[in-house]
C-alpha cells in the first residue's frame, strides 16, 4: 500500500505539532507494517490541498492511504473539511450527531457556544465519522476508488487517540496482515554520530534486513533498527537479536532503548535501590529537576531541587561558603562539589548533582567562556566533579549540561555495589 | 518563485529537528518575500528523493526555488549529496578545500578522524560549496535550467547560521526585490481557539490583506497577521495598524507578540520594576523555573526556585508546617499559600509563585483528580490562590500549570502600582 501523511500547518510557521504528528504516525503506522513513503506539509489554503488530493487519483500505486491532520478546527482558515469535499465531490453535509456532541461539550463545560463550532460538524458526503471523545473537532474516513482518505484533528492528543482508537483497526482490516516493521532505537550519550557510525559501520550497510541507521535528536545519538519479517514474532527476534550484536559495540555509551533516555533509566535503577536524589541546579535552571520529574512516579526517589541562581542562594540553601564563592567564582570546580555536598547533606538523600557554567550568550569571560559548564555528583563513595566545555547556543548548552550531569549519575549507579 | 522545502528525516521517526528547520526557513523566506508552497518529509534513501527533485524538471512552475536539509552527514544513510548527483547528471568530486577544513577541524579538536568524514568532501559537478563554519558538513548551491537547489546540513544551528550567511544573500541577488511578505503573531492566554476565532471573526475573512488566521502552540492560542506589500515598511505599517485593532478585540489575554510569550513578558516586567522572583515548584517540577531561566538575563531578577517534590521538604525549605499537610494534603489551597508565603519570606524576594497539584497519570481521588492545581502568588500586595482542574496528559497539565502561574504574575504586575 502506497502511504503518505499530510500535515495542515498554519502557513508552514507554526511550530512543532506538525512534526510531532508525522514523527508519531510514521511509527504507529511502521507497527502496521505500512512504511510512510511522504510527508507533505501544506499551508492552510484550499488550493495546495485539493491539488494534492487530485493527483493521488492520476497516481497509479494503488491501493493508497493518505492521512491529513490539522485543518479540522472551528476558524476560518481550518480548510480541510472544504478541501476534501471539493477534490473528490464529495460535498460537506451537517452531521446530526457530531452536532450533538459539540454543543453537549459546550454545555458541560460550561463554555459560551461560539457559532462557528458548528463547522466542525460538517462531513464529506460519504465519509464515516469518527469520534473525537477528547475535543469538538470529529475526524472522518472517505473511500474512494482504493484510495482511502482519514482526517484527524492536529492537536496531538485528540489525534493520537483517534488514530488508536479509530484509524488503526480499520487499517488492520484494510491491510489483512502482511508485512510487518518493527523498529527498536538504542540511544547513545559521550561519543559525536560519526563515530557511533564507525563502531557499527558493518550493521549499517544499506539494503539489510534489518537496516541500521544512526540520527542526532535531544542531545543523544541513536542507533536506528529496523526489521522487516512476515510476523511481528519474526521481526521481535530479529530486533532482538541485531541489539544483542550492536550493544558490545557501543559498551557504556548505551544508555537504553525506545523510550528509556537518560532520565528513565536513572530513575530506574535509583528506584530498584531505594535510593534518592536531590539536585542543585545552577545553570541550568531547573531542566535537570524537569526533565527528571518528567517521569511518572519521580516522587519515589527524587526529594527536592534547589535552583540557586544568585549567588545568595548557594550559600543560603546550599551552605556554600561565600568566601569560595569570592575566591573561585560561582563557577568554578569547588563551587560545584561544595553545591552538590552541601545539598546532599541538608536534604538528607543518597545522591546529589549539581550544575553550574554559563550558558550564555553573555557572562563569559576569557579565562570562563560561554560553554564552560562544572557537574559534580556527591554520594556514599565521594564526590566526582566534571568539567565541560559545551558548543552551542544557550539552549543546547543547558540541555548538554542537564543530560551529562544524568550520565554521571548512571555510571556512578552502574558500578558494583 | 516557486519555493519548497524538503527534509530528509531519519525515515521520518527521528523527531523534532524536521519541523524546527521547516518553521524556521519558512520564517526567513517569508521575510525575503518567498512563501512556501508546499514541505516535504522523505525517508533517508536515495529513491524517494531523486523522483521528487526530478518532477521539478517537469513542474512548468520557474523560477523553482528548492531547500533540501538533512542526510549531509558521514553515514551511509546520508544520501542528500547522492541524490542531488543523480537526479540532476552531476556527478560527485571530491572537493579539495573541503577535505582539508574537515581535516582540520578533526585536528583542532582532538577527535579521532572516522574515515567516513570525507564522504562529506564530496559535492556534485557544477555546484558552489557553502562553507559550514559550526560543523563538519558544508552545504552546496547548484543551478539548473532555472532550478536553483540549496542544500544544508539538518543540525537546526549550523542550517540556521549557514542559511542567514551564504543562502539568503543570493536569495536576494536572485529575486531582485519584489513582494515583501512580513509576519506578526499576538499570543493569547486564557481563552480557547474558537472564543478567541469569534473576537476577532471580522478580521479572519479569507483573502484579505494582511490575512489573520489562528493556531495553537505551546499552551497559547496565537493570532498570525501576514501582509504583502512592495516594500518592507508599507508590510510594517500594514502589521502595525492591524496589530492595534487586533489588540483591544484580545483585551487582558493578549499577552505578547512573536518572541514575546509568558517567561519573557514576565522577565521584562521585573527587571523594569527593578524587582525579584523566587518559585516554590511541586507538580511543575522545575519546569516554571526552566521556563524563566530560558529567557537570557534572568539572573537580574531570578533568585531561586525550590522544587519540593517531597512533604518533608516543603516543611524542611518553605516552613509549610506539617500539620497544614497533613489536614489538608499537599495539593490544597492553604499549601499552595504557605508555599509561596513561605518562600517569598526566607527568599526576600517582591514575589514568589508556588504550584502544587497531581500531574498524573497516577495519584489521582474522586476528590483531589488528576489535572487538580493550585496556583498561587505571594506579593506586597498579598497573596492570591487560583483552583485549576486541567484536562490532559502528564506534560500537558505541568506545562498548563507553569504558563497558568506566570499569567498570574503577569496580571499582578500588569495592574497600576
Amino acid at each position: 500500500m502506497h502511504v503518505e501523511t499530510i500535515s495542515i500547518g498554519s502557513e508552514l510557521t507554526s511550530g512543532a505539532t506538525v512534526d510531532t504528528n508525522a514523527s508519531w504516525l510514521a511509527r504507529q503506522l511502521a507497527r502496521l507494517g505500512l512504511a510512510v513513503a511522504r510527508h507533505t506539509t501544506l499551508p492552510d489554503s484550499m488550493g495546495p490541498l485539493v491539488t494534492h488530493l487530485r493527483t493521488l487519483s492520476t497516481n497509479p500505486a494503488r491501493p493508497a492511504l493518505v492521512i491529513v491532520t490539522g485543518g479540522l478546527g472551528p476558524t476560518l482558515d481550518d480548510i480541510t473539511r472544504e478541501a476534501v469535499a471539493d477534490a473528490f465531490d464529495a460535498p460537506l453535509q451537517e452531521n446530526a450527531d457530531c452536532r450533538q456532541v459539540i454543543e453537549e461539550i459546550f454545555r458541560k463545560r460550561g463554555w459560551n457556544f461560539a457559532a462557528n463550532n458548528l463547522r466542525q460538524a460538517l462531513i464529506p458526503t460519504g465519509a464515516e465519522v469518527l469520534p473525537n471523545p477528547r475535543g469538538t473537532a470529529p475526524g472522518f474516513y472517505l473511500a474512494r476508488d482504493d484510495v482511502h482518505v482519514f482526517c484527524m484533528p492536529g492537536v496531538p492528543l485528540e489525534m493520537f487517540g483517534m488514530f488508536t482508537e479509530q484509524v488503526a483497526p480499520r487499517l488492520r482490516q484494510l491491510t489483512g496482515g502482511g508485512t510487518v516493521i518493527l523498529e527498536r532505537v538504542l540511544h547513545t550519550f559521550g561519543l559525536g554520530e560519526s563515530t557511533v557510525g564507525e563502531t557499527i559501520a558493518a550493521h549499517m550497510e544499506r539494503g539489510r534486513n534489518p537496516e541500521v541507521g544512526t540520527t542526532v535528536a535531544d542531545g543523544l545519538v541513536s542507533v536506528r533498527v529496523r526489521a522487516r519479517a512476515a510476523t511481528e514474532a519474526e521481526a521481535l527476534a530479529m530486533l532482538d537479536l541485531e541489539a544483542q550484536a550492536l550493544a558490545p559495540l557501543l559498551g557504556e555509551t548505551h544508555i537504553g532503548n525506545d523510550d528509556d533516555r537518560l532520565p528513565q533509566v536513572v530513575a530506574r535503577l535509583l528506584a530498584a535501590r531505594h535510593e534518592t536524589l536531590a539536585v542543585a541546579e545552577s545553570c541550568t535552571g531547573g531542566l535537570l529537576s524537569k526533565m527528571i520529574t518528567d517521569v511518572p512516579g519521580a516522587s519515589a526517589f527524587f526529594i527536592e531541587a534547589a535552583v540557586t541562581y544568585a549567588d545568595r542562594a548557594k550559600t543560603a540553601l546550599l551552605g556554600v561558603p561565600a568566601d569560595l564563592i569570592r575566591q573561585h567564582g560561582a563557577v568554578s570546580e569547588p563551587v560545584a562539589r561544595a553545591m552538590a555536598e552541601g545539598l546532599r547533606s541538608t536534604a538528607g538523600t543518597t545522591y546529589a548533582l549539581s550544575t553550574t557554567g554559563i550558558a550564555g550568550p553573555t557572562g563569559g569571560t576569557p579565562t570562563k567562556p560561554v560553554g564552560l559548564v562544572f557537574i559534580a555528583l556527591a554520594g556514599p563513595r565521594g564526590t566526582t566533579v566534571a568539567q565541560l566545555n559545551l558548543p552551542g547556543d544557550r539552549d543546547r548548552i543547558r540541555q548538554r549540561a542537564a543530560l551529562a550531569a544524568l550520565n554521571l549519575l548512571r555510571l556512578e549507579l552502574l558500578k558494583p555495589e
